[in-house]
């Protein structure tokens, strides 16, 4: 059984295992090689495209779907975490996603409960599958990480990308940039070196935007003066590298961070990414399942697990 | 890859396809045709009935099913439509359902979308799937459109369905009346004639009511006045001819427009018309995603769809 | 075609059967023989643990399913239940599971829709398939009913759990015991004796807790003095039978009904009653749905169901 809580926890040879098998998965399908397992996906915070990536991710392994909103659960009625997890687990659950707004929700799930936990996001902290995400779509793009520039542009201090991409592609190997307003600068990660927006665009292999929080932060210039002086502006991308790309979590404040014209340009690989996170989700539940067998398996029950 | 967009698109070639194919699906069943295809349902405004209806369509074609709710959605972040729909075709969706309260919301999609569109209704304007389970009720009942008299009965200004319908009824050759209070009659919709609400009952072979929608509408009057008035009283029903039908979209204001004991009364379709949205909706669903395949082909790609 | 709608309407030789059939299923598999079917969840109260349940038996069984919330639900336009319920079966619909804040809603439509409702909890009155799952757990651990000692702990008065397993247990030959605050004791439940909390635990072969209603109740006292006074303490956990079991229905308040530490402890049956409930609901299911085809035979159509 292996959870996937933070990126830190992932060592440089499980994520290239993951990039690997994820690839595998989209050029060679899948066979629903989790025919009837359960997968729960349980999102106290909304999310469109991780939700969904998940499920068809699951769909896609032949797997069953239980999602559980806030609105319906029980938890309004005051139950632990462990104890939602713990009930989803005896009706049948073989895997639970998890998004919180609590930091490090997990350290009370990961050995107490009997199931996989998947970290689809929590509070300010980790967004691990989005991650793995950007570094598949980087991989194949470059064939690398050693060496590649990459900038990271916007609310540096607030955002889960920031600090999970900025500590795996450090360690990967890469020189990693940040450029925003001065607010937003994070002194707790040591991993980047501030620069202009401009220097950011000229010199790296990948332009990597995070989302503005319009419900975090109050708004002191104009969406055009954020875009002309934070964002990726026409002029900023014409001095981007040739073979640069340009990347973008998701959902896009169009004219912000970027402008909107850039979105589907050739260089943008922002629907890529989405499209790489259903397949990356795939080796996630794939690598959270097999593991999982196996380990019964050693525990001295030697019959095939259903 | 055909998109349902508005029924003044439609030939009448192309209806007269669809009703035959949905009476196929209805007769000889489905046999899970689209398998491991993907449906995104986005319902903007609430509807039981109309989700529902298209969910069993898309598990009876064997599909997967991805239900994307308001409260759930990115689209409260700012997100655009266009943004939401192409994020669902990123991540595997083949065909997408909408219900928008934006009249025309799908002008912004079709062309720009690599996926058929279908409209579940939108603002005050369409509701193109309701029309052509209607007339697949009426077609099943009399066998021809042409030299049938319908009338619409209620907020003839504001129902999707009065649109929708007139104008395609007229076009397959019947002949419209409208019947009730003037201050709902719609000068912009030429397609039928105003007349009595007795003299509708008396002369019509399929007597068509409409929602009243309390919250669009101040009341003036109470509920059994209108019925007495407007709505389709005993009294009323009695003088209709015998082999004349009633319809309604549903949800039925019970004793508003419809005395209750006519709702499942020997003349009453109503129910029969929720039976035929499901094989109608399965028709819909696969002249969309049949024809993208072909079209797919058509590019060059001479490799068998998945 | 067979309903579920409240204990007292079960023979002791139905339930004896069900017990059986959710043993048979539990420990020989399931084999998807409801495959192709629809069932829909209706539920007007949240509820994750009951609605996940019976999601999975139905999954189990190779069900489609249909989730119908109140939030989504026409209802709120002022539809009825029993519109409701013959518009789902209208558009394909097997089955209804039915939770409401209603009780006894379900005489609305018992005898009048054309599928059956299996009540998943109806206001203040039973909650049928919580006391099924309760006497399988109580079976398989004793092997029979007769002779033994069940204790209720709490609000007996507001309690389906309370009101429908006092009845049944009785009917069984089981004796009931009553404990808890003078002011929640129910005058119309004859089927138990009300003794002190302290008696009840030492004489008992079943500890049975109910969840305290936060949202029902204004507390008088603290949790822990709740916790010492009315509900399972370490101390009062000691003094009861070594045999004896602990169950409780959940979502647990932990340190109020029962201390935290038993919840999972070697005498507590708690999360193998919530595993116990999705075999109990197939066996529901499959109890529902049979007989249905076998009452569509004797009509004499002499086809193979589908």
């Amino acid at each position: 059984m292996k959870h996937l809580t933070a990126m830190n926890k992932l060592s440089l040879e499980e994520i290239h295992e993951l990039i690997k098998e994820a690839k595998t998965l989209k050029y060679n399908g899948s066979q629903h090689i989790l025919e009837g397992k359960f997968a729960a996906n349980l999102f106290f915070e909304p999310s469109t495209r991780t939700r969904f990536s998940f499920e068809v991710a699951e769909r896609k392994l032949g797997m069953n779907v239980l999602n559980l909103d806030d609105v319906s659960s029980s938890v309004q009625k005051g139950e632990s975490l462990y104890d939602t997890v713990r009930t989803l687990e005896s009706i049948g659950a073989d895997v639970c996603i998890i998004r919180h707004s609590q930091d490090d929700y997990y350290n009370e799930l990961v050995g107490h409960v009997g199931i996989p936990v998947i970290n689809a996001g929590d509070g300010c902290g980790q967004h691990p599958t989005q991650s793995l995400l950007d570094l598949m779509t980087i991989h194949e793009e470059f064939g690398k990480f050693e060496g590649l520039t990459i900038s990271i542009y916007g609310d540096i201090k607030h955002s889960r990308v920031a600090r999970s991409n900025a500590e795996v592609l450090s360690r990967l190997g890469a020189k990693i940039l940040f450029a925003g307003p001065d607010e937003w600068r994070d002194q707790d990660n040591q991993y980047g070196t501030y620069v202009s927006t401009d220097e950011a665009a000229a010199i790296s292999d990948v332009v990597m935007l995070l989302r503005i929080q319009h419900e975090r932060h109050q708004e002191k210039m104009t969406a055009d003066d954020y875009l002309q002086t934070y964002g990726l502006s026409i002029e900023r991308a014409k001095q981007m590298k040739k073979d640069a790309i340009i990347m973008h979590p998701a959902p896009i404040n169009r004219d912000v961070e970027i402008d909107s014209s850039l979105v589907e340009s050739p260089q943008s690989r922002i629907f890529k990414q989405m499209e790489n996170g259903v397949y990356m989700r795939m080796a996630i539940l794939k690598r959270a399942l097999e593991v999982s067998n196996t380990i019964k398996k050693g525990d001295g029950l030697y019959v095939l697990s259903h």
